[in-house]
C-alpha cells in the first residue's frame, strides 16, 4: 500500500470527524463537541488501519482502472465506517474482558475521566456509522443494501461475541466445550465477516455488484478469516512478545484457542487431565505445563501443517471464481496474511 | 387501550422472538438459544409498553377504519422495535447508573450469570432492530427511511445521554453548569426523540408520509417529550413511592432535574450556598435540606403553574396542525400523559 493512499485516507478521517462534530442532528456545545472529538482520536485511527485500507485496494482492483477523486473519497470513507466498527467494537470488549492495554495505551474506559461513559461512546461510536453513510450514499441506488449490509455483519459479530462470552462462561470452566467446531464458529461470527467480508462486500457493492451474487466471495473471505484467527491464536502463544506487540494470556483467560481445541483432540487421558488441571489458571507454573504440554505434542508443527494445507485449499478455491479482478482482490488479501510473523 | 390490543400486541412479541432465536444468519446451538430467549424475556417485554402499543394507536387514528390483520401485525412490530430500543438503552443505562433494580426485578448486568456480557446483550438488542425490519418491510417503499429514522432517532438518544453523562460527571459537581437550557437539551435528545416522536413517525412512515413534510409534528411531540420528563422529575421528589413504583434519589445523584433547575433560579444567595453544600450527596439529612428548600420556593405550585401553562400552549399547537386525524393523534397522546401520577 501507497504512502500516499494512507496519507490521503487520514485525510478522510480528519473531514468525516468534522461532519461528525458539527452534525446538525445534534446541538454540539463545546464540552460534548471537544468530548466527541477526543474520543474519536483515541479510538478510531490508532490501529494498523487493514480494513479500512483493503476498502480502496480492492475498489482499485475491482475497477482496473484509475479512480477518480471522488472514487477514492468514498472508497476511504466506507474503510473508515469499518474502523469506526472495529472502535465500538474494541471499545466494548476491553471492558467486558477488562482489559488494561489496546494499541499500546490504557484501554479508553481506564481513563480516569471516562469510566463507564465509555459504554454509551461505544454507542456513538456505532451511531456514527449511519451518519456518514447517510450524509454520502443517500442518493446511491446501493444506499439500502450498504445499511443492510453494515446491519448484518454488526449482528454477527456481535453473536459471535455471545457465543465467544457465553462458552468461556466465568465458573464453568468445562473445557469439553471447546472444539474445532465451536472454534470455527466464534471466529467465523466474531472476527471473520467484519474483518475480511465486509471490506470486500463494500467494494463490490460500490462497483454496483449485487451481494447475492457473490456467496463463494463471501465463503472465500470467511475462511481467510478463519486461518487469520488461528495464526493469532498461534501467535498468541508462539510469537515473540516484541513482535507482536504485547504477551499472550490466551491459556490464563480461558480462551476457546485453537492450539486448545488442537492439544484436546491429541492428547491422552492423562495429558487431557493435565489440560483440565492447568488451563484458565492465572499462576506461572500451570501456564508452564500447558505450554510444555503443547511442546510435546508438537503443536508448531502440527500448525505449519494447517498453515500450508489451508493457504493451498484457499488459492485453489480462489482459481476457481470466474472473474479474474475478483482473483486479484481475493489472492491481494491471502497476500498480506500468508505466514505473518505478527 | 384495549385488552385485546394488549393480548394481540404479546402474542406479536412470541413471534417475532422466534424469527430471532431461528434467525438464519446466525448457526444457533441450544445454549445460545437459551440465552437469547432468556435475555430477551428478561428485558424486552417487562414495562408498560406505552411507546410500542403508541404505533398501533397512531396508526389506527391516521387510517380511520378498521386495520387489515397485516397491517395490525406490522403496526405491532415497529412497536416492538421502539421497545427492543428502549430494552438496550435500559440494559446499557443501568451499567453506567450502577443500578440495582428495574421494573422490580434486580437489573440484567446484576444477575451472577450475567454481569458485563450484558454489554453484549445490549448491543445483541440492538442489532435485533434491523433484523426484524429487514424481514417485515424489505420490500416496502419506505424501507429506507425506517432505517434512517431508527438510526436518527437512536444517535439523538445517545448523543443525549453523553451529555447528560459528562454534565454529571462525578468529581466535577459544579451547580453551576445545571440550567434549564441544559436541562431541555438533555431531555430532548436523550428521551423526547425516542419516546414520543419515535411511535408517530413510524406510524406516519407506515402510512405513507414523507416525514419532512411533518416537522410541526416533530416538535410539537418533543415539548411534549419535555414536559413528560418534568413530570417525571417532579415525581422523582414530590410522588407517592407506592405509586411511582420506586424511591426517586435524583438529589443523591446530582441529577440535572428540572426542580434543582428550577431552585438554582429562584434562589437567593444564601439558598444557593444550602443547595452547593447539599445536592448531590448521599446522607439523608442533605436530602432533607434540599427537600425542604424545594418546598420554601414553592416548587410544587411552580410545577402546576408549568403544567398548566405547558398543557395549553402544546394544545394551541396541535390545533393549528392542518389534518384532523394528525391532530387527533397528538391529542391522545397527550391525554395519556396530562396530569398523571405515575
Amino acid at each position: 500500500m501507497s504512502i500516499d493512499l494512507k496519507s490521503k485516507f487520514l485525510q478522510v478521517y480528519d473531514s468525516l470527524k468534522s461532519d461528525l462534530i458539527h452534525d446538525p442532528a445534534f446541538e454540539f456545545d463545546d464540552d460534548s463537541r471537544n468530548w466527541v472529538e477526543r474520543m474519536l482520536d483515541y479510538n478510531v485511527p490508532g490501529g494498523k488501519l487493514n480494513r479500512g485500507l483493503s476498502v480502496v485496494d480492492s475498489y482499485k482492483l475491482l475497477k482496473e482502472e484509475e479512480l477518480t477523486e471522488d472514487e477514492v473519497f468514498l472508497a476511504c470513507t466506507l474503510g473508515w465506517c469499518i474502523e469506526w466498527l472495529q472502535a465500538y467494537f474494541l471499545v466494548l470488549d476491553d471492558i467486558m474482558d477488562e482489559s488494561h492495554t489496546r494499541r499500546g495505551q490504557p484501554c479508553w474506559f481506564r481513563l480516569p475521566k471516562v469510566g463507564m461513559i465509555a459504554v454509551n461512546d461505544g454507542v456513538v461510536l456505532r451511531n456514527h456509522i449511519p451518519r456518514i453513510l447517510k450524509k454520502y450514499f443517500r442518493g446511491k441506488a446501493y444506499y439500502a443494501d450498504l445499511l443492510d449490509l453494515f446491519n448484518e455483519v454488526e449482528f454477527q459479530t456481535a453473536s459471535g461475541q455471545m457465543i465467544d462470552l457465553i462458552t468461556t462462561l466465568v465458573g464453568q470452566k468445562e473445557l469439553s466445550k471447546y472444539s474445532l467446531s465451536t472454534h470455527r464458529r466464534i471466529v467465523q461470527f466474531k472476527t471473520a465477516y467484519y474483518s475480511f467480508y465486509l471490506p470486500v462486500a463494500c467494494a463490490l457493492l460500490m462497483f454496483g455488484e449485487n451481494l447475492d451474487d457473490h456467496v463463494q466471495v463471501k465463503d472465500v473471505l470467511v475462511e481467510m478469516g478463519t486461518y487469520f484467527q488461528v495464526q493469532d491464536d498461534y501467535l498468541d502463544c508462539f510469537g515473540a512478545p516484541e513482535v507482536i506487540g504485547k504477551i499472550g494470556t490466551d491459556i490464563e483467560d480461558f480462551k476457546c484457542s485453537w492450539l486448545v481445541v488442537k492439544a484436546l483432540e491429541l492428547a491422552n487421558e492423562q495429558q487431557k487431565k493435565l489440560l483440565n488441571e492447568n488451563y484458565g489458571r492465572k499462576d506461572q507454573a500451570s501456564v508452564a505445563k500447558v505450554k510444555e504440554l503443547y511442546h510435546t505434542l508438537n503443536l508448531q508443527g502440527v500448525f505449519e501443517d494447517y498453515e500450508n494445507k489451508s493457504h493451498e485449499k484457499i488459492i485453489k478455491s480462489i482459481e476457481t471464481h470466474p472473474s479474474k479482478a475478483v482473483q486479484e482482490v481475493l489472492k491481494s488479501f491471502l497476500g498480506k496474511i500468508y505466514k505473518r510473523q505478527k
